[in-house]
Formats: C-alpha cells, sequence, structure tokens
C-alpha cells in the first residue's frame, strides 16, 4: 500500500493534498509552523484585481476536517530513508512516516533585506520590506515608525533580485506588479503622499499587468524612475536620503524620501537548500529544487515517487503555483496508478 | 453518456486528449488544419536551453493511433448548439459533433506585422518576422532575401505587443525571450554578424531567462539598446535604415542593417473572438477567453461544462500551455465524476 506525504502546508502543498483526497486517497500532511496557508497568509490582497488573499486561502479551510487527512503540524522534516519500501520521512523530534509517493511543496522565502547593507535595512527605522508594508496595508494604517504619514515613499524594485552580489542572478518575477499594487493601495490609503518607483526593467509580462502599471501612472500619479538605487542615509530629522542613478536621463539622482519600501524578492529556502543537499535531490543553480525538465516534467524529480509542486522549483504566482500542484497531483496519481501522465 | 470533445490540435489539445484517453475516457479531437502540433511545429528550438520543439511534439506521436480518439481533421467549428444535451459542435461542412464536456484549446495566431506599415514588412524584403526567421534557422540557412549573408540584423521587441495603437497593449511575454535565443542561434550560424536588439523593457523572468541575456551580452557581443523603433527606409542598395530613440542616453539614432527582424507578438485568433462572440463565450478586453477566474479558475469557463486549455486564454510559453492544459483535463474529468477540483 502506497502512503502519500506531502511536505508543506502553503498553497501548493493544500492544493495538492485537496485532489488527492477528492481521489479518495488518504493524505499526510507535514507542515513545519503552526499555521497553514504559508507566505500567501502574508498577503492583504492579490494582484491584478486586489482579491483578498483570504479569498484563495478560505477555499482550504474545510481540508483538515477530512478524516483521510493526516495532519501533522509543527512538524520538521529532517531526511528521507530511501533503503525502505515505501520510504521513510524523519522529523527533527524523531516521528517516522511512510512516504511513496513524496510531494515536496516546501515553498520559498523572502529575501533577508539586511544583506543588501548599503539600502540601510535594520539600520534606518524608516527601510521597511514589502512584507512589512502589506500588514500595514491589511491593516490600513500606513506610518512611520514615528507614527507619522509618510508623505513620500520611494518603492525599490529588485532587492535581492538580478543581482549577482547577493547570489542571486535571477529575476523574482513577481515584485514588479507587486510593487505597483502595494503603490496604488498605499496610494489609496494616503492620497496626498507622492510615491516613487524604482526599477530596472518594468516586467509586466501577465496579460493584465500592463494595465494596472498603466493606471499607476494614469489614475494614481505614481513616479516611474528607471535606475537601482546605490545608497540610503538618513538625516537628522530621521528623514531618508537615496542615492541612485536615472539611467534614462544618465544623471545621478538625490532624493529625500520619509519611507523606503524594498521589494524582497523569493528564494529558495535554506531549509529546501539542506534538505536537498542531504537527501541527494538535485538542485538547480539558484538553489530551488531541479525538477527533471523544464517543458513537460516540471513537477518530478530524478527520484522516482518524488514530485514537486509550487514555488519550491523557483518563483510562481498564486495561479501559477495552483496550476502546477495540480499537474504534480496528477502526476503522483499516475505513479499510484502506474500510468505514464 | 457524456461525450468529450477538444477544439485544437496544438499542443494544449493534444495534452489534453492524451491526459483523458490515459483515463480510459474516449476523446473527439478536432483539427482545423491539416496537421497536428499547431504554432509550435513553427519553432525549431525552444527557449532557454535550446531543446529542439519536435522533442516536445514527438510526446504525441501515437496518439492518432489510439483506437479510443476519434481525430477530425480539416474541420473548422463555427458554433455550439446549447439547447441539446450533450451539446451540438456545427462544423463549417456540415458536421454535428456531441460535445460535452467540451475543451476550447484554439491557441492564439501571431501579430500581423503588416499592421506596423512604419516598420515596411511587406514593403521592403529585408523586414521579417520572428516566424521567418526561426524557420531560417530550423534549415541553417540565413540570408537575406538575395542571397546575401546579412551583416548586421536588427531584431525589434514589441511588435504588436504594448502598443495601444494597434490595440494590443499587453506584452506577449515571450517575444523578449524569443528575441535572445534567435539572436545567439543566429550569432552561431553567422558568428561575424553584428546584432542589435531594440527593447523598451527586457523582461527575463523565468529562473533562468536572465542568465541567458547576460550571456548573450558576453558570449555573444549581442548588443541590447533600449528604444522603440519609429521607421524604417530603404536604401537604393537594398540595406535598410532605422530609425529610433535611445531611451538610455535620450537621443534619437540611426542605424543601417541588412535585416529587421520583427518580434511578432501573441493575439487572440481571429477565429476564436468570432467564436466566442457567436457563441456566448466570455472573452476578455484583449480578445483571448475570459477564464471563470484568474487564481484557481483559469481552466473554467463561465458555462457548465465548458473548459480551456493553453494560449486560448492569453499569452503562455510550452511548459506552462502544458500544465494549463493538465489543469483543464483535471477539471473536465472532475466535472465528468460530478466532483470539485
Amino acid at each position: 500500500m502506497k502512503k502519500i506525504a506531502v511536505i508543506g502546508g502553503g498553497i501548493a502543498g493544500l492544493e495538492v493534498s485537496r485532489l488527492l483526497l477528492q481521489e479518495g486517497l488518504p493524505v499526510t500532511l507535514i507542515e513545519k509552523g503552526s499555521r497553514l496557508g504559508g507566505n500567501l497568509r502574508n498577503y492583504a490582497h492579490l494582484f491584478p484585481d486586489f482579491t483578498p488573499s483570504d479569498e484563495i486561502l478560505g477555499n482550504y479551510r474545510f481540508l483538515p476536517s477530512n478524516s483521510d487527512l493526516q495532519l501533522l503540524m509543527n512538524t520538521q522534516i529532517e531526511s528521507i530513508d530511501f533503503s525502505t519500501q515505501p520510504y521513510t520521512l524523519h522529523s527533527k523530534d524523531g516521528i517516522a512516516i511512510p512516504a511513496d509517493p513524496l510531494i515536496i511543496a516546501t515553498g520559498y522565502q523572502v529575501f533577508d533585506a539586511k544583506l543588501k547593507e548599503e539600502f540601510g535595512y535594520g539600520i534606518y527605522d524608516g527601510v521597511i520590506t514589502s512584507v512589512e508594508l502589506e500588514k500595514m496595508i491589511k491593516q490600513h494604517h500606513i506610518v512611520t515608525p514615528y507614527g507619522k504619514i509618510p508623505r513620500r515613499i520611494a518603492f525599490i524594485h529588485c532587492v535581492g533580485s538580478r543581482d549577482a552580489k547577493v547570489g542571486n542572478s535571477y529575476c523574482s518575477r513577481l515584485c514588479c506588479i507587486t510593487a505597483i499594487k502595494q503603490a496604488i493601495e498605499t496610494k489609496k490609503l494616503l492620497p496626498e503622499t507622492e510615491i516613487f518607483c524604482f526599477y530596472i526593467d518594468l516586467r509586466m509580462y501577465g496579460l493584465t499587468f500592463e494595465e494596472l502599471y498603466l493606471n499607476a501612472q494614469k489614475e494614481y500619479n505614481i513616479q516611474f524612475v528607471r535606475g537601482r538605487l546605490s545608497e540610503t542615509s538618513e538625516m537628522i530629522d530621521k528623514r531618508l536620503i537615496i542615492k541612485a542613478e536615472d539611467t534614462l536621463i544618465g544623471r545621478p539622482l538625490q532624493m529625500k524620501a520619509d519611507m523606503l519600501v524594498l521589494m524582497v524578492g523569493m528564494e529558495a529556502s535554506d531549509f529546501s537548500k539542506q534538505f536537498a543537499y542531504h537527501n541527494g535531490l538535485e538542485i538547480g543553480d539558484h538553489g530551488f529544487f531541479q525538477p527533471l525538465n523544464q517543458f513537460n516534467a516540471r513537477s518530478k524529480s530524478q527520484k522516482e515517487g518524488i514530485f514537486f509542486a509550487g514555488t519550491s522549483i523557483g518563483p510562481m504566482s498564486v495561479a501559477e503555483t495552483i496550476e502546477h500542484a495540480r499537474a504534480a497531483a496528477l502526476s503522483a496519481i499516475s505513479y499510484l496508478k502506474d500510468k505514464e501522465y
């Protein structure tokens, strides 16, 4: 008897579990934290149409009450024993869980903005990350650490992305559109506030993204500056001074702002990198799990019975994550039925 | 008894059919043309790793011999009769086909470059489209219409994309990376040829795209100019003169070239727009079919038993198309089983 295990209780793991349970297949879902929903829980609203993330998460609300679902919370898996059949997962606290097939849905972590020291995160209080701004948006209350309404905010794109210096040469694919979403939401809450977005290239590749970008300019008067930030400093009154090069006019630029929002990119989690390493699973150049191929086997691993779902293989949007999770569920079902999907 | 019909024999329709047949479900696959494979057949190789497209198409080679597949070639569907149960598809030449569920996988068409008259396509022989260049790459033989080796080639990004003047304000998402793929392949075939790419933003959002872009610069000496082309003209010796603004230095630019490659974007096909209109299916602002929602129901339509697969809902890469087709197959299977997927 095969024993299906899913590692990770974000939307990828939840969607995989939902589909397998639907098929009448019992699932063991393992989550390292104390809540389900993963990174999506950090979002108030989703681009491009400002759907509340709770609406998406709500689809999985009834999952834990399914009697075919064995849910292990606060359980961190450290190793897989491939010598057994089914394989055995070992948790940090000594639990052994049979797993065959195993679906890895361990997701991503956001880039640690402190590593870009020159941007001043962790040094100047007015410098926050996009994750922190999203929380303020959720609470409808955007203030500086001094309790003041920021009159000028600069959004800095590509923090920890497209940056060989911090080891992430790839694009995180979603920060550009998230910056625009957050800038619009900020402007709705603080109509008097000036907003500037500093970008390298604007990657509005989704069918409806370009409109949001044009709308940000026309309806919300958000300013876009093509240039990478070089340095942040703080004045005596706690306002920030940022230096950049405006690459469209080819000139250095200096600007004061009350708040800086660093659009932190998506990274492979330290956990999954170590997990892959210790368990002989392949990881790609950027630390994400490496699928069997990138055209028609993005949910398969090199190992029999091990599958990937969601951002464990690289940055993805919510829609892409859900579709990739569906493909992973199909792969697992076909493996169980010994069919070729 | 439900009768599954799939319209469109490109990779989306083929992948949907493959999965349904795998499930033991008989499928009627309807293709308007005389060959299967759709737009993918126009590609020699795929980004980012230059996999031959024939490798992907090869996965479907044995499909037509499956005795559960009823294949209708050269058959163009004009209307759906929703008054019957199952629905009835009517072809142009009078065939009636039961369909419930129906999966629409009618794909995309490339932008007609003649509509950008100022770029000179259809006027000057040295101006070709990316589809035409891809054919030359497939034949390992890139020449001007005069049989000469082009010494300088300019690739023009965003032809028919991000262009409100031609009614396509959206980004086609794949032209940037395709331009880089084609530029590298051209340089491999013609190492002495100078290559310039004219772009607005470089949308290298995929995990491995940025590397290809850097590699194009470092290994292949391909030059990137940020600027939109304004005009093409031809000299007496048949060389082309192009005018653009270099938006990074803020200056107008004029350049001679032997060949211009227009990176034509992806559009909803005229057929699918008319088909949607005549059959009361919803289409979005850009003419593509409008899914039920863009987070977890991108394969569902507003109509019971009608599903979408692949680029019929918007531009997608090969990997995205295959995963979206898998999600559509799952939706159709769940509909047949009366389960919620």
